[in-house]
């Protein structure tokens, strides 16, 4: 197998990225200073942390908590190392040793490692494939992973190691059977495999997903008869999926391997069903917010078009998936329109996630409240919170890509990076108030001065846009895939600068999603908005007219700091205000919705001007 | 009768706006170094101005052209003073003084004044009214009033006012009937009434009003079984109307006549008529470009939703007519839908109907054409020609108003501008690169630093705008009839900014007018774009996919300084180019089109963006 072989584009790592924007940067300081700590204070409280030094031996005591609590502990860490890279702390790192110390205590002789099993039923492990075994196992390889390559140290990969082979030794070609019920371990494989270049990883992790649809699952999940095989993605082989279904995290996190898998071993058949599901999710089965999974009681997807608002679950993991697996999809294809669910996904489904503060979180990310619905600081499953305290401080990973042709800008942050491609090292620097203003002016500094592409995303939500070059209009301008190509010698110092028009959008819903019938949704750059009750008292009035203007005004001091919109509706002269929704519930509680009711105010107009 | 008392805002003269903008400054240039000179020369050339010699005995010959060839030589001396008045030159204004004396010595011992029928027919004054007697005499007013108003000289002023007077001891209560059977004077009367405080003109201006609908009407036109009262609005009584009929430019000098009377007597009916009317064009029979009148054979309307684009007839003087119409609208109402008209024809149909080296001009402005349609130097009747010249020096006109309540911005031109209300005089400054860039920076100069309004219009094409007063966002903000409010006590150098967006926009017609099924146009702030062969060869490959992406560039060199937009079609490596319509027919002959075929590339989307 040859790396890489069948992907379009690369990563270039975040650490290469240092983001340097008002909108991020302060987001990546409450990260690693509110919501990690909250994280490990609560993993601590709730018992997760000394479930480890129980299964270790080295405490007295019952196994506290969910059986896959582990995972939020090893999401912690990783978020923990992703920090670390951005921003060292030597006291953090130390309380990550200590936790690593207590982890690798309660790996078992054989490799094994799952505190509840250990503790709890000793003798029930690998006997329900929905217990989430290799689930935990991913995550601590994924933090094992991140850690080694924060820190240097390779205690947690050791043991994600001795972990993965013991997997190795259960399962695999003529030996047992096994369907992982949450998918995880997959991409986690591939991980491993990337950073240690042992090859059996990434056969174990084709072969769990080849294990897929054929009758092997067994289990709780399967005994229930409203979810079965289809919950986990395990009603058919992985090539003949054709429509999303089940469990919407687990579906993203399968995607995501398969993209990974698919991409290394050039399994074209992967990517035929990817670009199927794809579709599935996109056209047919995704939130305007990058949300997906529409259904509480499966925490996942039903039926087409059934995008209902109020009981949304839309659970934050799942955005944080839909990033994950849309960057894939992008290296994959290069094309931007995985890009833009990546951005859909990033600031508006997945940031909701977490409130200003960095300290409350949301597991269900409803599309409209009735006032009830508010952040919390810890869940009894308190997956998405850990979700986002790994997510946030890796978000650099999404900026560029890089091929044999050059440098791929997929998002728009102000940022200082490094990108290394085709022995050539260019120093891009993005200055932009993105997501706020559509004026993006980017430095390139190459190391040589060679011809090459520099490919720049067209969002999708922008269709009109002015390109220049050192202040030159650019002759012979190419958009390929959403991307605008500029291809030429470049020098140190060259300015790129591209101004994408952001006007305040109405967005429409397909007609087969009904329940946005006669509604409308308003998006300015990548932000959804939201309307508030706390802005608008009288919530009769929250309407948008077709013939409605729109002043927008940069406020420094609300929402730590936000584009508001005020909507004027002809016949009142006090706006409805619109908030973007990523940071609503952070003042007092009340209604909310992001479809808001359309009247049409035009109908008899000859001419209606439309931008789209 | 109370001047002005029924109207809601007043006129700012263009004398107290000087243009010094990149887009019609070097209009203005052109105008007065070109456009007025091809005119003169024209006029002399084709016997129009010998004609009032011949007509006063001191030139032998016979009457050359057509009977109302007079009013070109009124339009164009109008023009010329307007151009004085922006410009003095006093090699221009000897050239119009030889030409009043001409035209001084034409006028027989009674006032009247008609070279066609001194010379042609004597015994047939005021037998046809068709026979345009009255509009001649009204542009003899209207230019006898602008040459007033530039120079002081009163010596065409006395012509017109004798004429005026010769019509007064005719026409009226008690004397004869008469229907003029091409509108024109009543608006003249009344410029007469407001220079001279002669309340007879306006009187006369009023009852020849009210002459119509009421079978007094007589002669060709009456005659023509096809043409009939409709043809010249005769067909009912101003205050019955409802739906505009005929000829397009003698609709339009009607509707801003009977604007003028209302305003000034306050006569509600006429604006209850007006209203009806305006509906009528302006839902129903309007182009895109502010063209009305499909018709070649009537030079004029049809029926509704009847937008044929190849055969559109969108005379000029049609156009222009709607600026006038509409800013006498505005005036009575205080409504920016009436400026958005203002602007659509003053940008598209109107500023199309003159080449950009100002020396050609179109009488039809069609919006698609096969590569045969041309501007050319003068034609036999050669109205549009000279409406240019009269219009295009008095674009100032229609940049502020003012009521007792403060300015009203009702166009945004880089200028600098003396306005005088409520005793009070401001001194403003727009500095902006408006109409290719939407942000537009106002300075406030008050005399007198009062609490006063000032409102801006909101653009009907612009849906989304910023502004700030010296920086700050303005609070309470209020959007009324389509005009922003800022009410604060304003001070010497208070700066406003306001940003309007300024993104591509792509217009859809009602989808009753069938001529434009399936197709799209494009608009970017108040300019319509037009495709031409010259730019794309390959013709088959001229239309707008819903996902186009479009790139917009401001050439310096080309047209006379042009933003252009590139139409990037998804599969296509080559765009699509689109130019301003104004600036069709400037370069190598070919096809043009306005409305492109529109095809669907995205109707599976699950989110359609649209800013409208």
């Amino acid at each position: 197998m040859e790396k890489n072989a069948y992907q379009k584009l690369f990563e270039v790592p975040f650490t290469n990225v240092k983001i340097e924007d008002k909108f991020w940067a302060p987001k990546l300081k409450k990260h690693r200073e509110t919501t990690l700590k909250v994280c490990l204070d609560k993993c601590e409280e709730t018992g997760r942390i000394s479930n480890f030094a129980k299964a270790g031996g080295t405490m007295k005591g019952e196994f506290e908590g969910i059986f896959f609590n582990d995972s939020d502990v090893y999401k912690v860490l990783e978020g923990i190392a992703y920090s670390l890279m951005n921003h060292p702390d030597p006291e953090l790192e130390k309380k990550a040793d200590e936790i690593i110390d207590l982890i690798a205590s309660a790996q078992q002789q054989d490799g094994y490692l799952m505190t509840y099993f250990t503790l709890v039923e000793p003798d029930k492990r690998w006997t329900d494939m929905s217990k989430h075994e290799m689930y935990c196992g991913g995550h601590l390889i994924e933090a094992a992973v991140a850690y080694k390559q924060a820190t240097g140290k390779e205690k947690l990969l050791n043991v994600a190691r001795r972990l993965a082979d013991h997997y190795d030794s259960m399962f695999g070609p003529g030996k047992r059977h096994w369907v992982p019920g949450h998918e995880e371990i997959e991409l986690a494989l591939v991980k491993l495999y990337r950073e240690t270049g042992q090859e059996k990883y990434l056969k174990l992790a084709y072969w769990l997903l080849e294990e897929r649809g054929h009758g092997y699952g067994k289990g709780e999940i399967w005994d229930k008869p409203d979810w079965g095989p289809k919950y986990c993605q395990d009603d058919k082989p992985i090539r003949e999926m054709t429509d999303v279904s089940g469990h919407a995290v687990r579906a993203m996190y399968l995607y995501t391997g398969v993209a990974d898998v698919a991409a290394l071993i050039g399994e074209k058949e992967y990517v035929k069903a990817l670009d199927r599901l794809w579709e599935s999710v996109a056209l047919r089965n995704m939130y305007i917010t990058g949300g997906i999974g529409p259904s509480k009681y499966n925490e996942g997807f039903t039926h087409d078009y059934d995008l209902p608002n109020d009981t949304a679950y839309c659970e934050t993991c799942a955005s944080v998936g839909m990033v994950y697996w849309n960057h894939r999809m992008n290296m994959l294809h290069g094309d931007s329109k995985y890009a833009d669910i990546v951005e859909r996904a990033m600031y508006n489904g997945a940031l909701a996630g977490v409130s200003l503060n960095g300290d409350r979180f949301f597991y269900v990310n409803p599309l409209e409240s009735d006032g009830n619905h508010h952040r919390q600081e810890w869940y009894d499953c308190s997956c998405c919170p850990t979700q986002i305290a790994r997510f946030i401080p890796s978000i650099g990973n999404y900026v560029y890509c890089t091929s044999e042709e050059g440098i791929w800008i997929n998002l728009y942050i102000a940022s200082k990076s490094t990108v290394k491609f085709n022995n050539n090292t260019v120093n891009l620097t993005q200055i932009t108030d993105y997501p706020w203003d559509g004026k993006i002016d980017i430095i390139v500094e190459p190391e040589k001065e060679n011809k090459f592409e520099i490919n720049m995303r067209f969002p999708g939500w922008c269709k009109h846009a002015k390109i220049s070059v050192n202040g030159t209009t650019v002759e012979n301008l190419i958009i390929n895939a959403g991307y605008i190509k500029l291809m030429k010698k470049w020098r140190r110092g060259d300015l790129i600068t591209i101004d994408l028009d952001m006007p305040v959008e109405r967005v429409y819903s397909n007609s087969k999603v009904k329940a946005n019938t006669g509604k409308v949704a308003l998006q300015r750059g990548p932000l959804v908005y939201c309307v508030e009750e706390v802005d608008n008292k009288d919530w009769s009035k929250v309407y948008v007219s077709t013939e409605a203007k729109f002043i927008t005004e940069h406020m420094e001091t609300l929402l730590g700091g936000a584009t508001i919109i005020k909507i004027y509706n002809p016949g009142y002269e006090k706006p409805v205000i619109a908030v973007p929704y990523y940071a609503w519930d952070n003042r007092e509680p009340g209604r909310m919705k992001v479809w808001l009711d359309e009247k049409r105010d035009n109908s008899d107009a000859l001419y209606i001007n439309v931008s789209h």
